[in-house]
């Protein structure tokens, strides 16, 4: 199933609008033609909704809003809403700061959601529509164990039913909802925090999957996930062998996208169905 | 004489004022240097005439364009042409959106440009006033080929004629025009479309080159293209060595170019006079 | 000391909130993560006190500066000093256009600034405030040399005094001082000048490391940038040996300082107290 969300994807090549955040915005760029995918941005209302129209799907990542850009996610998320594609949230840094909070409310609430990707952190704000958290990372507190793992999917089946869309909470162990089925992903590297924009990338990702893979949202976004965090760990083997730190890292991270092929990535990935 | 023209650009260190997209502006400054220019970005209408007014040449790149960069696009284009500086444009996705395509053809009414290099569609769009492309990439309908190559030298001498600008046409087969001459050019590699921005950094070499070469426009853009070309080639040849994928495909890019002698570039580069 | 302000910083893990450019702004982030730091970054006006009040440092960075994003400064850096959160400012580009000018006066003017990191051009222009400068690189005329060491000495001195900062002069030899102290740093290499954004990504990890060493701002400001000069210099040795040009050498940099031991740094700093 896997093997074929990322031939899909690569056939399909899909064009992936995104509205997100000037930090992480070229390594989302070069992530999405990695896995497959291609990558428009375009951020200003008096265009949003014509780039979007021409596009495959659409990610909203709040990671650096103002108010000139909310205003264009509104506008593009409901045109894109209303032609059928698939519209991916990342509610970065939602809880950190009532802006974010309510902007990313007001989008799920708004704008039918294909997939909700957040940290667990940005995932409970979401479903108790009210959170705390440390800037743009996941408090400890909250962090997704083995122990409270069914507590979790709890969680995020919760979100999911309140909202319509695929919820995937991502950290050392994913977890990936919709109202039917769970997935649990086990793929990654710890090192993979030390890379600023991992979240971001993945997002791009998965709306690219999804996008070419329509008939299975919950599965083709588990399968994004997996093979994010399985780049995570090829290049970490990359990485030990070669030397180098952090910078490097991120690139065989992305390097490693760009080279996978379903063999590999049916051989690596760990996903486990409840 | 793209000998000469690589040694002036190095000697003269040209600093270039860029209005460009928040996507690949980092790859954008770091390829300038590479090549022997000097970056300043400033897109602020309050500093935009002061800062172009130190410069020596300003490169107006619409990839994220809004509505106050495009007030300060106009300001900066304005005074850099008055004070005989390069302006040299990318319209990034022009034909993709209305406000892209009335943006690019009312900077090229306003503003005389020293060069205007897009992908195919975009210089399409830009001759007829209209057009349609797959988002920033170009239509595989429209690509330049050995048996249309006739064609699209007349398209880009057409669009010469009606700007009095340089013209380039980059894709698999690069085409330079200007009123008299017209340059082909067959460096590069294919990979290089796996890798975000390489138009957006040949671009702002191009504008270096210019600002350096003032005698040989048309030439010098010739040769910041085979530049480009070649250090893709090279790069692709390290990289086939290494091992790596995309990303680190584009760091070897701006490697490559920051390496890159004269004599490797004379002996490397693939410019046909027509 | 420098010792125990690498292991504080990487102990305490300071949240910076970054109000910064958009060139430069991923290497930044990246780079506090491999100091040992955590990276924000968030503009608006309607969130920045809210966020700055969740961190542990602020960064104000005016290297593309526009009208929206100076009243969040000045907001942030309200809130963050009030809090008595330091906040370091990166005055990019003052004396290159009277906006830079006066956004930096009025900054300083308005805001206790723990540190105050500008090339000598933009250290001059505060002083004396006015200034002239090539863009957002030093102007050659005013390099700072083993001759004229003194002077700019009693200049960062100057600027000290009229600031209440700590003030750090950044370039081949760079000189930190506050009201009582004066250290001069020859870490570095100059292969870091074709690297866009080391100044910024320094003033990043400035921020970082007198957050953790509130005790002992200058003394943590000089090991700051001993550390990313000795960066460059490890980061060096490792591109002689491995090939590589500019963007190899940016990402040996980062890597540099993510794998930097305490024992490393103390090794290989080179602080001269004054």
């Amino acid at each position: 199933m896997s093997k074929m969300h990322l031939e899909k994807n690569r056939l399909k090549n899909p064009l992936v609008h995104c509205i997100t955040n000037y930090v992480t915005v070229n390594d989302v760029a070069n992530m999405l033609i990695a896995c497959g995918g291609a990558p428009i941005m375009a951020d200003e209302a008096a265009e949003v909704e014509e780039m979007t129209a021409i596009c495959d799907a659409l990610v909203l990542n709040i990671g650096t809003l103002n108010e000139r850009t909310v205003d264009s996610m509104m506008l593009a998320g409901r045109k894109a809403s209303e032609l059928g594609h698939p519209v991916v949230l990342d509610p970065v840094g939602a809880g950190a700061t009532k802006l974010r909070t309510e902007t990313a409310l007001k989008l799920i609430k708004e704008i039918p959601m294909a997939v909700i990707r957040g940290n667990i952190s940005e995932i409970m704000t979401l479903y108790h529509g009210t959170g705390s958290t440390k800037g743009v990372d996941a408090s400890i507190g909250d962090t997704v164990t083995e122990d409270n793992l069914d507590e979790k999917i709890s969680l995020a089946r919760g979100l999911s039913k309140n909202t319509g869309a695929v919820v995937a909470i991502t950290g050392a162990i994913d977890i990936i909802a919709d109202g039917t089925a769970a997935y649990i992903v086990r793929n990654g590297h710890p090192m993979m925090s030390k890379v600023s924009g991992t979240g971001c990338m993945l997002t791009a990702v998965i709306a690219s999957y999804v996008s070419a893979n329509p008939e299975e949202m919950a599965g083709a976004c588990a399968t994004a996930i997996a093979a994010m965090g399985l780049s995570g760990e090829i290049a970490y083997e990359r990485l030990m062998k070669s030397g180098g730190g952090p910078s490097t890292y991120r690139s065989f991270i992305i390097d490693a996208m760009g080279n996978m092929t379903s063999t590999e990535l049916e051989g690596g990935m760990k996903i486990e169905v409840r």
